[in-house]
Order: C-alpha cells, then structure tokens, then sequence
C-alpha cells in the first residue's frame, strides 16, 4: 500500500457503525471513496479481488474478544496484511423516533454483542422489553428510520448512526463498560510493510504440530528466545474436529527487526504453516521496549563476530 | 452433584436446538424437567439460583471455536463447576412450510453462527438469498411455524428442530463441513467432584500477572514441568482495556491426579487469580496418556523419599 | 548429628592444611578429638565406619572450582549429609628452614593446586625454580621440618603449616588471586537437617535420563518452576564411558521448605537417580530471596485451596 | 591450520604419556617435530607464541571429568581453537625395574589420577604401599629408569611409557574402570574452521550475566530453540570469589551449521563473553541427528520467506 494512498476503502457496514468511525481516522479516507460490505469476508474479498484497495475491519474488541470472523477471514483465501492498527472507544446510545419515551420502549433491535454490553443498563431500564436481533447495530437505527413496519421502537446503536439517521437519543452511554474499545485493522494486499517507527506490532497465524503436547510451549519459546514479547494471543479451530488449533499472534515489534525476523523464521521453521499477517505502527505509539541483547545492533554484533570465527579471526 | 440426580435441568433454549439435544444425551435428563433460557447467562444463573440442578450450555464448537458467552459467564459470578461433557454432531437442514420450494425462498432465518457454518451451501443454492438474523436456529423455526409474518420463507435448523416445528426438510446436511461438532458442558454448583476415571478433563481460568512478559510461559511451564498437557486455549479479555487477557485452558486429567493438583496449586500460586472449573470425564472416553514420572505412584514415591530425607534417612 | 556434638572430627589432613583451619571455624570441634586422614575418600569412610562422627571436606574453590574427589565419594557409597560448610580465605606462604634465602630456593616442593594458585609470584620470584609435588601443602611443609633429606629448599603452604612446623616465612600472600576462598563442608551420617534458617542450602547428586536431549533443561525447569535459584551446578562423569554425567547441585533454600521440597521431588520423579546431600545454613548467612508465591505460605495457601475444591468448595 | 600440514607438535609430557599416545593417531604426526611440555598451559603457550603449530592435551577423562587446567587455559589467554579430537582407552600397569616382585613394592610413583583410576587395585594388591605422588605418569617411569635414588619401587603407567623406559611390567591392566577411555583436543592458532562433515562438534565457553538467577536455564535454551544438542557442559570458577562460574560446553554440529551458527550468536547476545572454541570432527564419526525444521535447508527456506514478506510476496 505504499505509494500512491487508496482511493477505495470497504469496511464493514452498514454506513454508521464503529467501523466506519474507525475509517474516519485515516486521514487518507476522507478524501476516498468508502464501500460498505455486508460481511469481514466480503470486505476483505473486495480487497482481494481488486475492488477496493484496502479493508478496515474489527479485530478485537476489549469486552467481547477477538472477532472471530476477521480472525477466520484473514488466516484463510489469498494472503492479505495489515497496515494500520485504529482504536475506537465503544459508546451506545438508545435510539428512536422522534416522540417515543423510555416508558413506551417494549422491543429494542440491535447487534447481540451490543446486547452483551449493554447488559446491565437494559435490565435496569428496560426490565420488561425484547432484544430484537439485527445483523449490525447501524442496521437497527436505519430500520427504525425507514419505518413502521420495523417491528421494534429503539434501536441500541453508536451516537454516529442515530446522527445520521435522525433518531432521537433517548440515553447516552448506556454500555456497561465506560472504557470498552474496540480495535480494527485496515488491511491490504500484501507489498513492503510500512517501515520501523520503533512502536510497531507483528501479527500471524501459527499452526501447531499434530498431537504435540508441548507444541504450544515451543512455540512461545521461539519468541521468548529472542526477546519478543507477545500482546495477543488466540486460539483458532482448524477444520472439522475439536482438539486442533491454530493460533493468532500479535508480537512487538517490526518483522525488519532483527529479533522479530528472526523469531518469525522460527516459527517457520517448526510449525507445519505459518501466515504473516502484516508489521504495522501500533495505533498508542507506545515504543517497544527492546531487552539488552536484542536490539538490531546486537544481533549486527553477533553476526559480525560469527562471521570473524568463520574467517579464523575469533575474539 | 453426586447422590441424587438432577430433576431440573436448565439449557440454552429454545427447544429444538442442538443444546436439547446435547441434553438429551444425559440418561438422568430423561425423567427430569428441562428448563430452556433464553441465554447461557441465564440458564447458569438459574443453577447459582437453585432454580435449576444443572445447565447444559455450549462452550466450543470445531468451527466457530470458543462460545465467549458461555466462557466469560462461567468466568465470572458465583462459581459454578463442569460435571459432564457432551458433543453433539453439528447438522444443519433448510427447513420451511409445507409447499415451499427452494427456488422460492428469498429470505432465510438463522442464528449468524449458522449461517457461518452454511456459508457455501447458501451461497450456492440461494445465491440471492437475504440473510434474516435470529436469536437462535430453533427460534427461525418457531417462527415459520407461528406463521405468515415471520418475514423469510424458511429457516436454517437442526433436524430435531424442523421435527419439532412440522417443517418441511427442503435440503439436509447443508453445513460446509461434514464433520462439524460443537462440545457441550453440563454444569452445576460445586460439589465434590466425580471420581478419577482415568479419561478425565480438567477446565479452569487463570488470569496472568499484569505487563509480565513471560507470564503465559510461565503459566504453561506450570502444567509442563508435571507432565501435564493442555487440550484447549483460549484467551478472554479482562475489564475494559486491550492488552489484558485470561486464559480458559482445558488440561487432560483429574484435579485429583497427583500431577494435575501440583500444576493447579502452582498455577494458584503464581496467577493473580485462578478459578476452578470441575474435572470431569473426557466425551470421548480417551484414557491420558501419562508419562514416566507423573503418575500418582511416582508422586507418592516422591513424597515417601522426602518424608525419609526429613526424618534422617535419605537414599 | 543433633543432639550430642561430635566428638571425632575426622578431616583431610595432614595436620596445617586448610582443612585443619576449617575445622578449627566449628565451636564444638575445639574440645573434639581431630583425625586427620590422607585422603577425603578416607575421612568419609571414617565417617561411614563409626570412626568419625563428621568430617570436614573441601568442596569447592573460588580459583579451581570443585574438588572432584570429594564430589564424587559423596555421590557414592553409604549415603552421608552436608550439615554446615565453612568459608577459608586461601593465602599461601613460601616456607623454608632458618637461614634460607628466596634467591637459594632451586626446588619448591607443594600440593599441585597450590602451584596452579601461585603461577605467577613463582615465575616472578622463583624463575628457575623446580616444583617438586606433594600429597598436600602440608606434606611439604612437614617434610622441610623432617630435615635436609626432603629433596627440595622450600614450600607453598598455608600460614598455619609455617607455624607448626616452625618454618621461616620467605613471603607472604604469594597467591595470584588475593581474594581466593576455599568452601568447606562438614559432613555426617544421616539425621534429621538442621532447622531451617531462611538462609540455607541444599544439595544434591540428579542423574540424567540417558540419551535424552533436553534433560538438563528439563532438570533445571524442575527448579525454575518452584521458584528455587541454583547456587551451583558441576558435572561429572558417570562409569565409564564419555558422554554421561550426573550434576552435582546447590540450591537456595532448605528441603523443608515447601519449594525446595516440590523441586527435589520433581528431580525423584524424572531422575533415573537423586541422590541427597544435605540442607545447611549458608556460611555467609546471606537470607535467601524468596520470589513471590514461593513462600511456604503460598504453597500452604494453594493446598487449603485445592483441599476446598476437592470438597466441593471452590472459591 | 588448513593448508599445510603442522611441522611441530607440542603436548603436554614427557614422553611416554596418554597424550603423546594421542598425539600418535594423528596421521601428519608422525613425520612432525614433537615438542613436551611439563604443563598443559605451556603447551598451549608454544602455539600461541608460534613456537609450535598444534598441541596435544587431554580435555575429559571418563573417570576423572572435565581436565580443569586446560579448560581453564583454553579459556583465557590469546584464542586458539580445537581442530581435532582424539579418544585413548586409558589403561595401566604397574612397571618396575627388572627383578622386583609384586611383593616387594612398598611405594609406588604415579600421577595423583592415576591413583584415583587404579585405587581398588591398588588396594587389593598392595594395600600397604604409599602412594608417591609424580608430575605425570611418564615422569614415574622414567624416575624409575633413572636409577637407585627414585625413592620409589614401581610406577604406575601407561604401557608406551614402561615400554620406553624398559620396565618390567608386574601387572596389566590395573585401572578400576576397564573401559576408561581420554579425550584429547588437538589446539591451533585460529583459522578458519574444517569443513562440516555431519558428525562435528563445536566448543565454546559462555559467561553468564552476574546475579541473574534463570542465567544458565537461558543460556540452554538458546540451544535448545535451535535443536542444538549439549554433549558436555562444565562449570568453572571465575575470578576470586565464589558463586560466579562460566561454562565450557560442546554442543553437536559445526558453527558453520545454520542452526549451530544461530545458537552461538544468541549465546553471544545474551551472555556478557562468550568464547568460540572450534568446530571439529567427532572423534566417533557418529552424525549428528538434526531435527526437523533445524536442517540448513530449512533456515535457508525460513529466510527466502522472510525475505519474500519483506518485498510484500508473502505465502
């Protein structure tokens, strides 16, 4: 994706969910065009296929986890990476047409993970009314917009999606968790990664070997060895039956980092697959801190000093 | 649990779905009372509230992975613990009214998992197809039986719920993996657990130290060092900052296994926090593979040559 | 060797050596009878025999590391204890008879390790010099003393030979490392250790698997996972092929103390053998640093634990 | 030392001894200059002075472990490193000068290990004679064919050494181990190392950091992640005080082995000094076993990979 910005973004839609908030923050986008996707997948085959020139999607969310159609979608189908990290803070609201009270709510449409974080407030509110599922939180605002015919009188939405479809705020901040925030990735087709900022995360999928126990452990050791400290980790099913995994890894650091280059050869080199899945800016800029012995001229160092013992120059 | 049997069961509901059926794998439940919830929430919370003995929800399944609901309610609240685990073979059928044909439907009811397992059936045979979110697969059901305003021509199902619904079965075993399973837990309230059977799991959650890097290492060692192997994984969020995660880990054996107890209580030492979800015979009656120096004979061995070292008498 | 004090003291003489010194650390052995022997192998087999009722040993040295004899007759036969070991500052003399001058000196007669200790004051001082060896620094001070017959002009002792044997001091300190320190240990039949202090040690003999890679590793995790420091790690060779090695080890702490006790038990479980040796205050007294949930509280606190679960009481 | 052949050969003397037996299985050897010395650091001196182009010296008895003066040699100084190994069965026997009886020896001449090898003999058949302690086995020997005043009867020796000095041999293979066998390090200037034949070892000798409790665990781990097998490790003092050791290792495969090579630069990133011994045939010939995902093939895949993710090519 370097070079020229993208002129295409599709994310998940509908227009007026949190991913499209997490779109407003690429300055590039504003200036795009923006195409929502019905699905990860679908965002994400848009980038594969051409149509779009990259995808921002939801990738874990601090309440509910990871998001596991975005973990699916991106271990699987042509290789994709990430180039940005985005962090949106996750606030509700309860929404309606203009004139309906709290009082008068008895079923509130929205997305089941908005369900799960508005939880507690909704049994204390609304004790008596009926969660009336909908494939996005955006998608509930926009049904009460259209209509009647919605089957619901409030929708459980992002402040974004009641603006834009002219909904009254009956409640604000209604999540039970006033700090949840939800972290996306915009993804693309593969090129060179971005280069070292210093602050930088690595993700892939590692596969383990077949019924070995201590595969996991090896595993987290080829990191460790190196000094690589892992930020997320998360198991995956692969395939039909239970008991095997992949797993899903964010690490510090810049796969051009030594220690990290390194380590992700590692893992190639004992696990049956390996997927990179992009070296990008962390969205905090929080620098990594590299351990002594680590850092890029340390492993310049040992190299140097190798290559004089091949030499028969040792010391 | 032990001694009397449970006469109230509670289960994620409604009936018709594949938690019935996981259920009705449990003689005991033959002659009890089946209580369906609304959500796994719920139905764990009737077992805290002794409205129910026991609950069967799910917890995994080979495709989706982890169910967050269930691990995050069985994490959190009043403990609660595993007694049985059961797997049921995930089967989906397109169901509809009497007279529907499959070129006829436009609009198709599920719950979005299932339309995650189905997802290349759909698109193959109702590429045009709109997808209806429901609270759950029986409940697409339900709802065509109710009648006309449903809104979709038919719903994506178990076969038990097509049969309890008098629907039409318009195609079978649509699920694009033939040998899915998804992995159900029977819980209760804690209670001595059943005994060693030699085929055992042991579930628990595990929350590691805060910004130590090498903490999830840490915690594996724990298991390793007492030749202890981990059947399953997964990473939750805590609270509402990213970065912080517990672990919801299944290992193989019984917490009264010599070597399962020492990695427990070393788990217990060096996690912050660790919960205790039952030990309980393994579904498939696999007996653990244990290694040399891990049985319990070894452990009292052990314990008997320290005993001796202690009163003078070592060798 | 609680209760009553030893009353024989059997120790590597001759008498003047730096063994004799050690002894002379241990309060009690000022009223004991002390019975030098010629060889460690020996003063041990007193022990074992009734002889002795302890004996005191080098073990090991700041400049040329352990001292194998004495590793490996503890490593074998009867099995006998550690109960307290002894620091001595090493400093070595060069001795002669009256009138002998140090440009005079053609042969210097001592103890090989001596010689090793004292490399470069006799390059220095005593270039031309012959070293003439002999069973110990002792031997060779006493040989001066027996008259003009000894084959040699002066010797490398320790200060307290000089005395004895009412030799003239030629130089002082001649040894190459000011700081070089001797570890002795005072050795028993079994009994129950001593108390624990909170500044111990123990240590043991762990044999390898064979032709097991990473039994080593897996040997020092034992530790690691319990929290519990190597002091000292030495190999030594098993029979009589190259490639086999037991590790004699020194480990923070005392067997009674939970840690060590699950470390040490550990060892019994994946050792083909282990072998005992002894918990014992440390000479320096320096309080052991016990990481945190390593503490004999911790390991009290995860069994109540544990006991509650295994009652059905988790929590 | 590739390229011509070495014209002189110092080892540790004098003639006569196990190493100059060593030094005879080296083909370019026979038609060299062969130079003894009296000490294992005198002999390493003659080839970092150039007064020598190689030295034999012993470096791990079977009975007796690691050779502590030449590891300690080896360890400081200007570098050489190890071209060669050399295994020697180690067998004794007791020599005098013609006509003396069995029964007529009451003190014997040899090396302190030599007493310590053939002690159960020695006990059994001459349980009243003293030991009297030789620089060498050799010099036992020949203080014999020297004449009248050795103060000595026999000599315990190799038989090469009776043979040169025309003893008597009064008994043969009087060693406690009968399979005890010597190794020998053949020690060069640096140069670069022979080619890897596939049954190489390496040597080197690894400080580890000071006060740092897990040190020794990293240390082998850096081999261990690498599926570098340890075939020797020996801990050896540092400096003057006690509790701070380096460790002399051999580990299998030649530093110019892919998994080798990265193993040794992480030892030098994470150790404060590490010094490189030489990589060198084994003397058995046995080819190492190289695990999967450790071959060169498989490092030089995992870097075509990396290399092709950092160009944006990644699967």
């Amino acid at each position: 994706m370097p070079g020229v910005p993208p002129s295409r973004y599709a994310y998940l839609g509908p227009a007026g969910t949190f991913t499209e908030q997490a779109l407003r923050q690429v300055p590039a986008a504003a200036k795009a065009e923006l195409l929502p996707f019905a699905g990860v997948d679908l965002a994400l085959d848009a980038v594969r296929d051409g149509d779009a020139d990259a995808a921002m999607v939801p990738i874990e969310n601090s309440v509910e986890g990871g998001v596991t159609s975005t973990l699916d979608a991106l271990a699987a189908g042509e290789p994709l990476v990430v180039v940005r990290e985005v962090l949106v803070p996750v606030t509700f609201v309860l929404a309606a047409r203009a004139g309906t009270a709290v009082s008068g709510v008895t079923r509130v449409a929205t997305h089941p993970h908005a369900v799960a974080q508005c939880r507690r407030w909704l049994a204390e509110h609304l004790p008596g009314a009926t969660a009336v599922p909908a494939t996005s939180t955006a998608a509930a605002a926009a049904g009460l917009a259209a209509g009647q015919a919605a089957g619901y009188d409030a929708a459980v939405c992002a402040p974004v999606a009641a603006q834009r479809y002219r909904l009254e705020v009956l409640a604000s901040d209604i999540g039970d968790n006033p700090g949840a925030v939800t972290r996306f990735v915009l993804v693309a087709r593969p090129s060179t990664p971005p280069p070292p900022t210093g602050a930088d995360k690595t993700s892939l999928v590692a596969y383990l070997p077949h019924n070995h126990a201590g595969a996991l452990l090896e595993l987290l050791e080829q990191f460790a060895t190196r000094g690589v400290d892992l930020t997320r980790i998360e198991s995956r099913p692969i395939g039909d039956s239970l008991g095997q995994y992949c797993f899903s890894i964010d690490c510090s650091g810049h796969v051009a980092d030594a220690r990290v280059a390194e380590a992700v050869m590692g893992l190639r080199r004992v696990c049956p697959q390996v997927r990179y899945l992009g070296s990008y800016p962390r969205a905090d800029a929080a620098p990594v801190q590299v351990r002594p012995g680590t850092t890029d001229a340390s492993f310049a160092d040992a190299r140097a000093w190798l290559d004089r013992l091949l030499e028969g120059r040792p010391g």
